[in-house]
């Protein structure tokens, strides 16, 4: 039977064996949120890179930057790391380069696997289709906060599972609990989230409306997809 | 207020700050539930090692040894990693070496905080007394499965922080989601941890009757209490 595991943060990722399996990297607030909403709105290309200057550095190939250190948005950059700032009208059709905290390096750590999706709640059931039509074994990253476990990064990979517990075996031990913490949460999925200690890191930087975007399931059908380092649709 | 944090697994450990803390380090399949009935049996001394050599150094000084790796005892030690083998007459008075898969390296890598104890099911009110008396800051170490998440321990977490939450903050999601957890299972305790990947791991050694003992709720009142490198009775 195909197996589902849940890999809790990017520091336990070098236990999974990611070669034959896809990938489905989150990080809920904000970094793929924002990634579905973009190419949603009509994006080109996402490209995730680690840091600072490997962002800054791609203006020059004709890519917007979007940074965004601890919550906030970094001086010099286009944009931070709201979703909302993706919906802009100037991006349709364009570049865009991204740095976060969190969610680039789950990426960029992802890659050895066959494939890289995005998912977020945005898009929920376009990613869990995608997995159910591939059949694959699948491995959900957490980006989690600064290499720890985070409450809403595991809560998508419950209702992932959620999605998929029919036709894919329960691999470890994570996604079994991932799985039993949004089947607790998931009528009080925007409470709970704002009860996170993520997000109450972001309540100085007043974006109670990002994260009810992030959280809400199912607005777009869109799956950003990893191809040769740079997101696009699927 | 003083606050609890839960970190899922010793990948981890180094992302939190232990001076001015305690650490209760545990694994529930076996090893920190072996060291809580071994002193509550009367062993004098249970001293924690890395590695099978070490263990098996420490004869000439008067240890018995105790190894365990992937779930079974080791050729040439006098015990595995079995609850009932620490009630033996023979250790009474003694000393124990011991080296397990996960719980000696999650107490070897503790050991920057002010104080580090063993929990277990088995002597759950007894730790959480303890703690509620010193009034400190806690980690609770999950000593997790190679490096991975861990279902049982994390689930004496949750029991853990349920004892703990009327006189401490709940310092992060892990925390949180360890009590969401327990929460949810401790009516079926016993049967969800069965169900766990260790628990499934360990089935083909026949250990049923083990994994019923651990599973038991303040069988013991004893606190084991690391002092030089070694457990011993607080």
């Amino acid at each position: 039977m195909l197996k589902i595991e849940v890999c809790l943060s990017p520091q336990l990722i070098h236990l999974f064996e990611l070669k034959g399996k896809i990938v489905v990297v989150t990080d809920i607030l904000r970094a793929t949120s924002c990634m579905t909403t973009g190419i949603a709105s009509g994006v080109a290309k996402i490209k995730p890179v680690a840091t600072l200057d490997e962002c800054r550095a791609l203006k020059k190939d004709g890519y917007y930057t979007a940074a965004e250190r601890n919550g906030e948005k970094v001086e010099g950059f286009d944009i931070g790391n709201s979703p909302y700032s993706y919906m802009e009208e100037r991006f349709s059709g364009k570049k865009i380069a991204t740095t976060t905290t969190n969610g680039t390096l789950a990426i960029t750590k992802s890659t050895d696997a066959d494939e890289v999706i995005i998912g977020s709640f945005l898009n929920l059931s376009t990613v869990a289709n995608y997995l159910i039509n591939k059949g694959k074994d699948i491995i959900i990253h957490c980006a989690g906060w600064k290499g720890n476990y985070s409450l809403e990064d595991t809560l998508f990979a419950g209702a992932l599972v959620e999605k998929l517990e029919s036709g894919f075996e329960l691999g470890d031990d994570a996604s079994f609990s991932a799985l039993t913490s949004y089947k607790s949460a998931k009528n009080n999925l925007l409470e709970t989230i704002l009860g996170s200690s993520h997000a109450k890191r972001l309540e100085k930087h007043n974006i109670r409306k990002d994260i009810e975007l992030c959280c809400t399931i199912d607005k777009y059908n869109t799956l950003p997809y990893l191809k040769a380092g740079v997101l696009i649709k699927k």
